[in-house]
């Protein structure tokens, strides 16, 4: 799917609390994509944890965000880094950590976390 | 249930150890109430941690406070934002942070946390 | 994938111990499916457990005939029978357990378990 | 909600492996019901095996038929056992297990476990 | 406390489904009784698990009964013994077992299981 | 008991390494005192974790310390600063920590955890 | 030590109830005996199941027993046998079983279980 | 390494006590060998479970047999008959179970279990 | 195998992110080497955290890379060393931590964790 | 034994890389002393932890000095200083921590944590 599109798929309510801080994660151990160089399916669980500014995540459009990377060829690394931008681009928060932690391959497991933190927000 | 309402459920008892700042926590895995969108029961484990002012709060009366939840239509969001401003409301605490869990729903699981603290509390 | 080709790609070698009965066990955690009503992904882990005839499965062939399942859409109760009798024709095994842990949908959490017995097979 | 009522809420599908004796388990964590005597609510996880005859129980309204004790006063035996009688009812199946684990009343945790078999089941 | 004023405690009310062999188990983690030796207090879990005939035992009664041993002097072996005999002469059951696990003594941790089978009772 | 019997329950023996801040931790899961309320028997985990300064408490004393407690109506919030007022009377440690982690009652589980540092204590 | 004084070191009671065959286990993890080949001190746990006939060994003389065996060059498979001859020697029981789960040497983690049977007891 | 060589690597001692029927189990989770179709080394838990007749295996022998695997590549069907027809040809043993749990290659985890049993062992 | 030799076996691709400080985990439980002193196989569990500057390690080259200590008598403490200064050569990242968790050796379990830090890295 | 003669057990070797801080843990399951009060024999596990200065202690010296203290009369708090004292002496480590978890006695389980840190170590 194109990222563009992929974008879109998310959907977003107002925070009814923006003046405080508050921690909000939602995790799925049900994501799947393809490998690129072999074509066969990854599988992880994706954790992500926001504070939200004026916007929250919808999760049933969160649930068809992450089902879109299911026949999509990506790069650990890539995938992470991607959710972290779409949902930045979206939600504007004022910290968000992005995490996958992939089943092993080759005897190799891998896991990914990337952070966003506005930057005023303070410590 | 109204607002109002549900926080005169809410009893205490003062703190004989108010010069000390000590931690009280009180968790239940039983906290139940209902999807505002689909009109599904959700489930999930409510945790409240404490420094107490003045004021303790009441274990039975707590059990009835969430307990009142069970037939209202609410977000994950607004469970626990609601519940600390009740508390905090009523037990003017140095700190306090409520935390809930939430059950799997469409393969995904949430949880919030929320915290206030007061102002001349140091560190 | 049409269920006469899917059972081509199951491919077999000799065992070398026919005379002993022996127990094999394959489980993979990384099994997805479509759910044929809603159109949502559904997952799960597979567990085979056989004690061979004649012949035994290659395990590459058996992740890529697992794997076929990817994108249809089919039940949880037809799933673990159709993978029984697909393994049943191509091993002709003495003993066969096919088992399927799905994920948790709508709260509930669903397990199949068929099993296969040849009739001259001694308890 | 009447117990002829409830049981009308379970849809059946027709099982398509009608001669294979295969085990089906569908378990929530997510029950809840009313204690007769105090009117507090009760929370328990209820777990069905059976092994179907001609029809298999369809998982949406099994989800609904469990949610409709949900403000019912009644005992922890009387609900394994209702729920026993509305499956072999509608269900007819060869062998049915019906458990529940409830949580934790006054220090004491409290399982219920009741069976049905067809007569002409072979062990 | 008497043997005879202990067993009055146990309060039984009519089994709904005599006709069916179905399981009741209760637990507590909260078993405490004195060490008839030494005079210090021991501590264990108490699982009793049974097949009901006419009568099941009453929740609370069950928990003020087991709360008597709290300061009697008495053995393990005893403890699960008279436990036994005090059910089987209320409740008549099919079938118990009442088991004791006790906490650590001189580095010893010891388990006592007794079992009660009525003689008509089939396998 | 009273307070001031209870204290004195409490033997010293003096600290060989009182330059040296090392961590000495104590802990119980065998605690039981009654709920001044209900009469009902209370259950809980203690844990006493502190830096000496020139005495350390001795094992024996520390046991029969804790086990005053059994027949004493106490609230959860007193029994852990009562334990510490009583530690530090009789310690005068540099640091002290008092942990209490109580069994579920009406479906909350309750911790208290109150802290104790000496004025001059760097960090 | 010599096998004749190790073995006086067990006490016994009397069985109050010799009429009913039920379950006695007692578990230490703090066994260790010397390795015979290399000197080494072995460690593991000791597992003693038993159904009384009309004698019960006093707990505080077993610890004393398997303490015996601290300083003694014995080979795993022997100090199983040997307990097992010394309980049957002393209890008389109607079935006992001795479990020793010795703790890993050269990578290889080592169980032994040995069982008696009075020829009488029914099965 | 040949298969007759590496059998001449197991040593055995006397079996003391040939006329009790008692288990031997021993374990390791360091069990490597190399995957005969890529090269690439594989990696399991092998358990050993016997009755001994008259010979009982000496550990540090089996601890250098097990090791001759190290640099062959054979499959795990193979590994695990074969240490079971060492150990028969060598210990004559009236029962012995081989089991080998292997890491996960391509997402499928595997295991392999062959039993003997001498052919006058009752059961 | 020579240590230049090793390190030209990690291959590593660009990063798509270097701008983003994001932690990338890579771990193995099947590292085995050999023991310098007494020629018996060690085992453990390598993990590879790190904060990437412009290149990633390619996975199947890391996995080669690991695999190539197979048959090298080595101590831990190098082991892991040598680990970080060929990826530290090789990837001049930002942070990269390397921790090896080794199997007990006479009764010892040993970890050893090697960490670098780039100079200008804030924090 | 006298604790002069026991610090001479301890063997090192030159730390290969004494420009680099990094973490050596040592941990055994298997210690054991005895009570100078009780003389019962205590059980419990020993966790080293240092960065080294330029020496590193050999694990064979480590566990024959951690064996010394089998028939010792020594009290936990003291096990740990000395352990501590007899490390810095002969490692000059630039951080070290010594931990003691001990089994459960009289209901107390007990741990003991010293830590020793050089004084011109940053942070």
């Amino acid at each position: 799917m194109k990222s563009n599109n992929r974008q879109k798929l998310l959907e977003v309510f107002e925070n009814s609390y923006p003046n405080r801080d508050y921690l909000i994660v939602h995790q799925t151990r049900e994501f799947t994509s393809v490998c690129p160089k072999t074509g066969q399916p990854d599988f992880g669980t994706i954790s992500i944890s926001y504070i939200a500014n004026r916007k929250c995540v919808e999760l049933k459009s969160l649930k068809f965000y992450l089902q879109s990377f299911r026949n999509d060829g990506i790069f650990y690394e890539n995938v992470i880094n991607k959710i972290l931008d779409d949902l930045v681009a979206v939600l504007e928060p004022k910290w968000i950590e992005v995490k996958g932690e992939f089943t092993t391959r080759g005897g190799l497991q891998s896991t990914v976390i990337a952070t966003y933190k506005q930057k005023k927000l303070k410590k």
